[in-house]
């Protein structure tokens, strides 16, 4: 199915942006002075196949799951409990994303992927456990291949669920204490990148915490060097992966698929967009890069992906936080391209009426 | 009136912004996560006095007027007229602000405080016209020191008036052609700066454009190099202001007397912050700076003012826009420091619960 998940990604349609950008520059405004508004709108018009594209209805995916790292190497400043505690306070609507997300009027959709403790099955979330936590990478693989595919084909399948109830742009965020360690990892395999370039303070380790999580990554690449040589994306995300990571990608695949565009979130959520277009070229221009982290890897992550993002305000959350935050300034460049007046429809002289 | 205007604004209150930043930190998140969200949500409790605070209803003010040294100096890559079309656009809800302000469900008011042409009364805008466009400042003074004052009591009263309707919020933008010139040749006069460093291309003037405009500020400077002497904010107003400026300014200090945050736009407002925080020291703590506008001299005031803009999308239209794209920043701040669950509500464990 992950072949076929690729396989139907579809090209980004030139004729629609043009459209948009066409428009745009008729509107009751200088030329380009929206800046990243107009390029968002006619991204998002070649995303849709459609010169006056709507993302209603967005849906928010947070993907939650384990680190066998943070349970043995003290890389994270929480205890590894926080995540299913967090995966409860999700479901009560008690978390910052609830928050955001009843704020711009978007449902949320909450995934156990690979939470360590066993979740009541009564509990609303979606219950795709593909394994209670990873490996600890830095020592064994953080899971087989098969288990990869598994989580990645999980991720998919969510999107694929909620289309039924429309998904017109997917926020793609997560919840699981170590994992930026987890993406540090994942990320300087794919990149070549030092450790130390892409490590950073997470929720807020101390200066010993940073040098336990460069460690821990020199030892994951040291531990898997083998296994990282083939270049093979997929047995790389297994070797070092997160399930949550592993996840995203898919449903980032997914959303791909069905003209979805993909907000893309923090640190994490950037390195299962690396991974995507990794396994998938095709879906590099449906992702939109919705803030940049304070967390120190994500810049580099953002460039080698070519993405530049639309806020940056120092946030370091994640959970799709600054995603969900994103989606106002989607709405508003989508309601600008549709509803502003043309120069012809306003009366309204162009700078051609100059002498 | 400017004198109690001035009077009026009371302090920041630092015991609520205190409560805030304790809340913030009880939040199931790690300390600081959220960045400027949370600075947003603590500097907003401060200026409204409450805890808990809200922005609703948000009120949007439009001030435009025409500029003498764009009748005279070729300046703009616009002819004057379209500041009148504009107007007209406004009114028929079919420009860029009108867009994104019913996108956040704000109401816009636009104020006529000195367009060159007639409007007629029954235009849905509010006539507050001190004289139809300023002098040209490059040879005469832009409008004489009572003006300046109308002007700014003007714009105080439309604030005042909309407060009977609510105004949580206040966006403050402007139109009319040839005021980043004008607005240039105010900074270059308070800052001290060279007009080379405040001067941008604006709607988008070509390079022999960029160089009226420099020369057209050389020659206001030159000209009123007495008057501005006096270093008093009202007098370099008079001189080298623009009425759309001057109203923006009343309708600040205004906002600041009723505890609305400011939420400024670009260039052109961000001047008119500065001649407020000239005027009255006071109203400095109530501003928010809700975006970095490509136009050259924005960066330069906006350190000078000490304000940190919240979005930086390439953006350069004016009319409350950026200051409107803000609003869904702002809302969500306060419904995160008032809806997410505390650590101990959420039985989620803390940084303290770590062996």
């Amino acid at each position: 199915m992950l072949e076929d998940l690729i396989a139907r990604i579809p090209e980004f349609d030139e004729g629609s942006a043009t459209a948009a950008r066409k428009r745009q520059d008729r509107l009751t405004k200088p030329t380009g002075s929206l800046g990243r508004l107009e390029e968002l709108s006619v991204q998002i018009a070649g995303i849709k196949g459609e010169a006056l594209p709507s993302v209603e209805p967005p849906a928010v995916f947070v993907f939650a799951a384990d680190h066998g790292v943070a349970r043995n190497q003290a890389v994270s400043a929480y205890p590894v409990e926080v995540t299913a505690q967090m995966v409860y306070n999700f479901a009560r609507e008690g978390a910052v994303i609830t928050v955001l997300s009843r704020q711009i009027g978007a449902r949320v959709v909450v995934i156990d992927v690979g939470v360590a403790s066993d979740l009541p099955a009564e509990l609303p979330v979606q219950h795709f456990k593909v394994r209670p936590g990873t490996g600890d990478w830095t020592c064994e693989p953080a899971m087989s291949k098969q288990e990869a595919v598994d989580a990645i084909e999980a991720g998919a399948r969510c999107v694929f669920a909620e289309a039924e109830r429309g998904v017109g742009i997917a926020c793609i965020g997560e919840m699981g204490i170590g994992n930026t360690t987890t993406a540090a990892a994942l990320a300087a395999a794919y990149l070549g990148l030092a450790p130390k370039d892409l490590v950073g303070r997470g929720t807020g380790v101390d200066d010993q915490g940073l040098e336990r999580k460069i460690e821990a990554v020199r030892a994951g690449l040291a531990c898997h060097a083998d296994t990282l040589q083939s270049g093979d994306p997929l047995v790389i995300l297994a070797a070092l992966g997160g399930l949550e990571i592993a996840a995203m990608t898919g449903a980032m695949l997914a959303s791909a698929s069905i003209r979805a565009p993909i907000l893309v979130d923090g640190f994490i959520s950037s390195v299962a967009a690396l991974v995507a277009v990794r396994l998938a070229p095709a879906a590099g221009p449906f992702l939109i890069a919705s803030h940049r982290s304070v967390e120190k890897g994500h810049r580099l992550v953002l460039e080698r992906l070519c993405l530049t993002p639309l806020l940056d305000l120092g946030m370091r959350l994640g959970e799709a936080s600054g995603a969900a935050l994103a989606i106002p300034i989607v709405r508003a460049a989508l309601a600008v391209l549709k509803e502003t007046a043309t120069f012809e429809e306003a009366g309204v002289s162009d700078k051609e009426a100059l002498p």
